[in-house]
């Protein structure tokens, strides 16, 4: 027999036998995520089931999607959701603490060999630190939460290696949407994405690796695991059993050259519609949205900052930072980023997913055009059907902010010039 | 013949000719108003009249109710105020840059002896600086734009003198509620209150008075004027005739000996419903809103800072703290404040109206009690009916925070020691 994934890995030890791609398990599930726009559904599946929750400390209800409630009828669904969550001695992440994933890495509820599922398509981001993360639906959440544990077929793998250390001035999420591009939006299908960072590129940190996880799902995949190496190994208790066997079958074997990469802009309406930064260059702007599940770290907004610093926002354009938890918004608070970027004419929103899905905090209009940070460009996804996302870099979403039009920071460096 | 008010002050002054309480008169509108709300009615009656402004430098357009926008509808309406706005050469102050009426004082947009309207009820808050503010609905506000004058019934004018500084603790907003006890909900139903500060009160700044002027409409006033001393006269160039005829004729005459004021709230469902705080000590809160055109000013933020240094927002409490223009945000980011509340457990917003009227960003949900600095706790004014506002200073709505129930600082500092 030949040697196992990372994903077949975690998912033996999980079933406490070996398993390999194609059979279906039952796992033991070691965090149950839940968010605010999922939560009504779940909490009455679990009604329907009349079962509690089978390990409450392992479940967390984060309110983020729509977080400060945007309606009654949101605000009275998470106030239920707050409501059962007490009942149940379930954790409660309420109004502005912060996105989901970003929450739970930073309270440690995702570790490394951990399977966690999440209400949420990039709970795939948890595979930053080496966890098997999965976004569910509300009926597959709710047997989790009752049962303490899940059933799902063993995925395949697609062993993404990523070569080089990245050049400067372009970053993981760079990388992220040529990942994207290479897979294609389905070309990973309900597989998982190893992820393998060699000569320099393991010197990424986790927020990079966050953001290399998150966009995974945008290939389909079920889950996308980076193999523990770097800061990883020095912030984590990292089981010796978590890592690929030399000789486990991929079912696609996929390089990057980190060292040769330049930035990257995905086009509207497909996420794997990935270019150049210079196909666009010169579109113009009216939204730059800095924040999200993908690009919302503290080190996002250190990069909008470097940007931004002795910079204005040009007319016209409206530049939203939602830092992605209460704990990024302090740390800006604290070394003097959020200064910066207010001081260049950025407004600041509430930590959570903000507009990433269209559902409040800066919905955009027929024909808009917005750089952002986030993950998705589907058509209306934050808002009408005609406005259009193209996907960036923290990095090229401030330099378009301050040029008015999609632009590389090296192009402002020669107008300042 | 008798002295005249300081409303007839300013209305003659705009009128060319002597006017008196009870004539009607056309006035020249020195700056007109409009926020992104009733923004699409205007630019509607603006069409119909088939008239460009006037006067388009004395036009402004806030964006600010619901910024950024919660959904297609709201986004599209602001994207067309917008791009009228740029047409018809009006200046723009767009989303994150605050609230209307804090943004034109901010930016001189409001001077002593100007008449101000805006399509806003609370643009009485420019008679802070000795403006005569007043709102009106679209049509008004259309017209005023159009012709560069408006027509209004000289008002009445009740004198209100607030005699003697306050005690440490007790706020402009404190004086604020108790004027609204004082006067009633429609005390001063279309009348100007015009606001005397004597023996000690004359210190209080340009953001108290804001206070102050601000919540005379919820007596019903046309308009509320404070009459210019203190540091008005030293950041106004305040026109010689800009003061009340010592044998000036009122309808009523009011005064309120702030040196023995307590702190207040009002209880739902009525602002005039002014109690002291003790009245209900002990009220549990789910969520306390710090912000607004009443009390969101960099004042505001440090008292609440104030309360909150070294203490931490009760477990179950969500509180909200939105500064009220970029500007306070910025001073906020600068001087450590924001840091504070942040760290305290408080969660910010961008600068503008917030969930004040209840269309997004914290809308409450059934049964649930907030504690807010702003001016109406009508029945779902901040979203489902039967949620209760309780209206108080920033301070009492810190205190309240971090008690989880409603409460003065100085009970917190009883339960410190």
């Amino acid at each position: 027999m030949n040697g196992l994934t990372l994903a077949e890995k975690i998912l033996s030890q999980r079933a406490r036998r070996e398993v390999r791609a194609g059979e279906l398990v039952v796992v033991e599930v070691d965090q149950v995520m839940v968010v605010d726009s999922i939560a009504p559904t779940v909490i009455q599946r679990l009604a329907e089931l009349g079962h509690p929750p089978k390990h409450p400390e392992r479940v967390s209800l984060v309110i983020d999607h729509v977080a400060p409630a945007a309606n009654v009828t949101v605000a009275e669904a998470q106030q239920k959701a707050r409501a059962w969550a007490r009942a149940a001695g379930v954790r409660v992440f309420d109004v502005g603490r912060g996105i989901c994933h970003q929450v739970l890495v930073e309270e440690g509820l995702a570790q490394p060999g951990w399977i966690v599922l999440g209400s949420d398509s990039h709970s795939t981001t948890y595979g930053a630190v080496g966890a098997f993360g999965t976004g569910m639906g509300a009926t597959d959440i709710a047997l989790a939460i009752a049962s303490g544990q899940t059933w799902l077929r063993v995925p395949e793998s697609i062993k993404l290696t990523l070569r080089g250390p990245l050049p400067p001035g372009v970053s993981a999420k760079d990388a992220a949407l040529e990942m994207v591009r290479r897979l294609t939006a389905e070309g990973a299908t309900y597989m998982a994405v190893e992820i393998h960072l060699t000569d320099g590129a393991e010197a990424l940190g986790r927020g990079a690796r966050m953001t290399l996880a998150n966009l995974t799902v945008e290939a389909g995949a079920k889950a996308g695991i980076v193999v523990p190496s770097g800061e990883i190994l020095e912030q984590y208790a990292v089981p010796e059993w978590l890592y690929p066997d030399p000789d486990a079958v991929y079912a696609r074997e996929v390089e990057i050259d980190l060292s040769t990469l330049t930035p990257r802009v995905s086009v509207p309406f497909f996420v794997d519609n990935v270019h150049e930064v210079q196909a666009v260059q010169g579109k113009k702007v009216d939204v730059v949205f800095v924040g999200t599940c993908t690009n919302g770290r503290l080190e996002d907004l250190h990069a909008v900052a470097e940007v931004l610093r002795g910079r204005r926002v040009a007319p016209g354009v409206r530049m939203l930072v939602i830092p992605a938890s209460s704990q990024v918004l302090e740390e800006a608070a604290k070394d003097g980023t959020l200064l910066t970027l207010i001081q260049a004419g950025a407004t600041i929103g509430t930590p959570g997913c903000g507009p990433c899905m269209g559902r409040h905090l800066g919905v955009l209009a027929p024909g808009e055009v917005c750089v952002s940070t986030s993950n998705r460009n589907f058509k209306g996804r934050m808002g009408a059907p005609d406005a259009e996302i193209y996907l960036a870099s923290p990095r090229v979403a401030a330099a378009s902010a301050v040029a008015g039009y999609i632009t590389l920071p090296e192009a402002l460096e020669a107008n300042d010039a």
